[in-house]
């Protein structure tokens, strides 16, 4: 029977089964023991169940229970306001995990490109991407964008990023922004031959979103950078699922903190950051790296990451970017922790490299060759003037 | 010059002003001593400036963070990302409140309807209202509840709202549960003179919403009820604003927990389900009552519901719903907490009565007649079978 198991951490009652049951019921038919056996009869198919109940201390306990998918539709507010609805109100307890049946999983779609098709759209498929990110750019001209997207992509990097505060303004609207910064990345291409992709912030009313990444399809965009937690799950999958827009989409954790940072509360950071998005459909997942000041605990942008790439989803995979006090130095501690198939993203570790972003672009370009090839970093230095000034600065 | 003043509770750093400095220039222009003059005369009207910042106590400071209009856009997507949006992801921190100039205060709808609008929607405007949920309604038929809705409005409710966990489903779709419930309110109206409301909850993919609700407004609905956390906040708005539908919208705090429920995490109780719910479009916010077991605390309650009815705001009001625990003997209480211009919100309040939801009903009117006119509940419960039952089963 096709089912939804959620996994919580919650404060233990005295009588933990009698507890856990209650839950079970509650958030489905109610009331059991109490009904006519010819209504258990009707809902019999609607229970939810018990499926395991275990204190982890004195204190809290670990509950799994089974909530049947007929019982709600296969979208994520129905299913979140069934698992952590109500109860997301009562007390301490937090939401670890969501698992679904495959008949449910299957009414999800997953990325559209993913991992793999992200990377034939760069045409790298050998080491991590290197992503940079527009800085200081509230107030800003066209012409101010335009330099630093030169900077950058002179840099080689494989991916720029809009500030995720960059809504819609009159200096620089999404359209135009888009043809400005897409015509430096032409230009960029015939000098180089490199090829650079844009994702642009598509921001605005929520019913006029996909009207908004139609204007910037059509104005030339790679692909979408979204907030998803300022509007909700469901309007990334409604991005995903238009019929009108065919590009990637970049998740971008502002507001997530809300939910996932309280040790007791909330929903934990693999199920929203990880495994929700991939679900509904973003391309790239971005998180705080554990190495910044805005810092992630390793293990949990390690289990994070996971539920990005496992292979037990029937869903492509999605990139993890972790970001956040990212430089040079910090490459093979990346790759070590969150391996090949993940983004550097850097933004003060590009822009404030001693030569500019187009320096940065190149220490980090340096640093990946090096720990591919099992270079330390400081000899890779010696060959490398970027990197060597780049390690000068924040160290390695 | 129009902004927002966002004001956050905060783990204080060593150097309170420059923590707080950091946050005004890092969610705005990013940095201000080291920019030339010209790009701080560019930038000077899209700086973010520190309103104020005090200790709490030795570990906790509170910031006060002026953010200008020009660098958003007027809509809560945009407003949270840019308040709280990265800074949500930076240890503990808890947003408090959120103070709009009155020009971009005016940029949100507010409530179409309000209490003034509800209270002559259904002809009642000297008492609390009385509003009661069907209860246990997973798996059951059009005909279950039929037969609920007429016990519930025989027992005299001015409003019944589904349960927040039906979702579209085969025995109860949206259009037929509308027809089926208001036939039945049309009889009961026939025979009692009395007029009941009826909220549907309006559900399923973010992009169907306002298909969803013109259908349920075509078969009749009364009101919408929505899960609007499960969703986001600006899709409450779009449901608002969208030109198609004029319902008054109930929000549901399902999943809210996840974010207003951690001490030091989140968003205030206050400000989620209290100012933010009222500017984008809530004709009524209901939210866990002080005096049950899925309780908020009675500080919090009360100063949620002033955030929904204080007349310092350009919106109309909107109805605050104590829910969870309600029984008659808390009438004298809820009158005394939260006033004439509230809702009492009873489900297995109502349903539970010996006599069931019609006795339910009954009990609660006489309660409520009672604490106006200053009788006692004992005393009006020798003049009140019905009262007289609930305050032996349930106390007072």
């Amino acid at each position: 029977m096709s089912n939804v198991v959620a996994t919580y951490r919650i404060k233990a009652k005295a009588d933990l089964n009698k507890q856990a049951e209650q839950i079970a019921l509650g958030l489905t038919v109610g009331s059991w023991t109490s009904l006519p056996l010819v209504d258990q009869e009707q809902l019999r198919a609607h229970k939810g169940h018990v499926v395991s109940a275990q204190y982890i201390d004195d204190q809290y306990a670990k509950l799994a229970i089974s909530y049947p998918a007929v019982n709600f539709t296969n979208d994520l507010p129905a299913i979140l306001t069934t698992t952590f609805g109500k109860l997301s109100l009562d007390g301490e307890v937090k939401l670890l995990d969501l698992d679904f049946s495959n008949e449910l999983a299957a009414a999800f779609p997953g990325p559209a490109f993913g991992i793999e098709g992200i990377r034939k759209q760069v045409d790298v498929y050998d080491r991590p991407l290197f992503m940079s990110i527009f800085k200081g750019v509230i107030g800003r001209t066209l012409e101010d964008l335009a330099e630093q997207m030169r900077q950058q992509a002179l840099g080689g990097v494989d991916l720029v990023k809009d500030d995720e505060i960059l809504f819609e303004n009159e200096a620089t609207p999404i359209e135009k922004r888009v043809k400005t910064n897409k015509e430096v990345l032409r230009q960029v291409y015939e000098s180089t031959g490199k090829r650079t992709l844009y994702a642009v912030n598509v921001t605005g009313p929520t019913r006029q979103l996909v009207n908004q990444a139609e204007k910037a399809q059509a104005a030339g965009a790679d692909a979408l950078l979204f907030n998803v937690f300022s509007y909700g799950l469901d309007a990334l999958q409604m991005l995903r699922e238009a019929p009108e827009v065919h590009l990637p989409i970049m998740a971008h954790p502002a507001f997530s903190g809300a939910m996932i940072s309280a040790p007791n509360h909330g929903v934990s950071t693999s199920l929203l950051l990880g495994k929700l998005l991939r679900m509904a459909g973003a391309d790239f997942s971005l998180f705080p790296s554990p190495y910044g000041s805005v810092a992630m605990p390793r293990e949990e942008a390690l289990s994070l990451k996971e539920a990005l790439v496992d292979d037990q989803s029937p869903w492509k995979r999605t990139f993890p970017v972790p970001s956040a006090g990212i430089h040079p130095g910090l490459v093979p501690q990346l790759i070590a922790d969150f391996g090949l198939d993940s983004i550097i993203n850097a933004g003060g570790g590009t822009h404030g490299h001693p030569d500019g972003a187009e320096g940065g672009g190149k220490a980090f370009h340096a640093a990946i060759r090096a720990t591919l090839d099992g270079v330390p970093l400081e000899k890779a230095a010696e060959g490398s003037e970027p990197l060597a000034k780049a390690i000068q600065q924040w160290g390695h």
